[in-house]
Order: structure tokens, then sequence, then C-alpha cells
């Protein structure tokens, strides 16, 4: 169990190629104990970005301040504060702040082992609505 | 790919027996191709709750605006904007609102059947820091 701000979770400087202005907090991880997947915040800077790259996993996101535009091969789509999104393994995709102030988002992503067999989830299919 | 504001989701009451005034939003789950886990939010009315219960998946919690408590067999904590929370698996559990205004939090599940082979992520172990 874990329960704390995210705030008091450091703040690390995302030093990979095409990144600019990214920082990120590893809020809760295997590090913890979670079995499954990762939650992360990033903080970018006006004018950074994330790397624009594909990997093999999928992205779930939820913009908790600023405005960004997500950039992919298809076009770029603006995004800001309260919106999701939700990215594909193996699509292009890169995150930039295009407002004024630092743009903030959740992006959790799958473990590298999840440990499925314990957390089988028979509601997860919206059959039921718990938590 | 999705990319739509939170608040355009459906808010679905939430009618498991030891629930009060708690309603859900199912951000990103299966239904839009997610293989892993599933992104929902939870808007718990004042003196609403959910259901003080245990099951053997764990939760990931953000919470995003009012004051809640965490019910535990360990005593109650309390728990606000921006606060995280981790829940292991088989650990009782309930997310009260202790405040004025309605308590808003996401709450990321594993799916029933994660397809893992698809989304093996080796920069989860925080060896490297990308998005």
């Amino acid at each position: 169990m874990k329960l704390t701000n995210a705030y008091d979770v450091e703040l690390e400087a995302v030093n990979m190629e095409g990144a600019k202005g990214a920082k990120i907090r590893w809020l809760i991880s295997q590090k913890d104990g979670a079995p499954t997947f990762a939650m992360r915040m990033f903080e970018v800077d006006p004018d950074g970005q994330t790397p624009y790259h594909e990997h093999t996993w999928e992205h779930e996101i939820y913009c908790l301040s600023g405005s960004g535009m997500l950039l992919t091969e298809r076009g770029d789509l603006p995004f800001a504060t309260d919106d999701i999104i939700y990215v594909d393994p193996n699509m292009k995709h890169a995150f930039k702040n295009v407002g004024t102030d630092t743009l903030k988002f959740l992006c959790i992503i799958p473990n590298e082992q999840p440990v499925t067999k314990k957390t089988l989830n028979p509601f997860a299919g919206e059959t039921a609505n718990n938590c």
C-alpha cells in the first residue's frame, strides 16, 4: 500500500534523445509492488516535448493541466485539461507543450513482466462497476 | 487511438452492494482496444462511498479533486487532490467522500485477459524515462 502526494515523488529529467524540457515522476511502479502497470506523471515546459517515436506497448494518458499537441503520422491533435488519450501499441506519437504553462499529464504503461495471474479481474469487461 | 474529454464519457451509477452516491466513467478500456489495463474515473457525492471490500487485483489511484478517506483494516487514511494511492491485491478498502464537494479520482485496474505479449515494456523498470 502507498499513499502520498504526487508532488512528493522525485521529479527526474527525461534524457531520451528527442526529449526537450520534459520531466517525469514515477508515481506507482514495480518498486511499490504494483504487479501489472506503472503510473507516471510528466511535466513538460512550454515549447518542450517528449520524443517522437513508437514502441510495442500502449499509453493511457490523462491530461491534468496545460495545453498540448499529440503528434501522430496522421496529423497533430490538440488536447488540454481533462482530456484522455489512448495511444495504441506501435503508433508513432509525441506530446508537445503548445501553451504557456507547464503541461502535466499522467501516462500509464504496462510493466515489463506483469504478474497477471494474481490480478485477473472478472469485472474489467465493464460487466460490473466497482472500485 | 482515442482522444476525448473525460466528461464526454458516459457517467454510470455504481450499483454494487455497499456503494452510495458513486458514479463511474470508463475512460479507456478493452472496448477501446486497450490490451492490459483500464482507466476509470469515479465521482462520489458528499457522504457517499465505494463498497468496502477486497479482490485479487490491485488499484492505482490518482485523486483529481475533493477530500476522501481511504478505509482499511489498519485504519482510515485521509487523501485529497493530487494524492496517489496504491491498493495491493487482496487488501480491504473503500473510498469515502468526507468533503463538501464531489470526490473525483482515477482508478486503474488490470484487464481480465491482458494481452501481455504485445505490450512487454523493457523500460518499465525505470531504467529509461520515456513516453
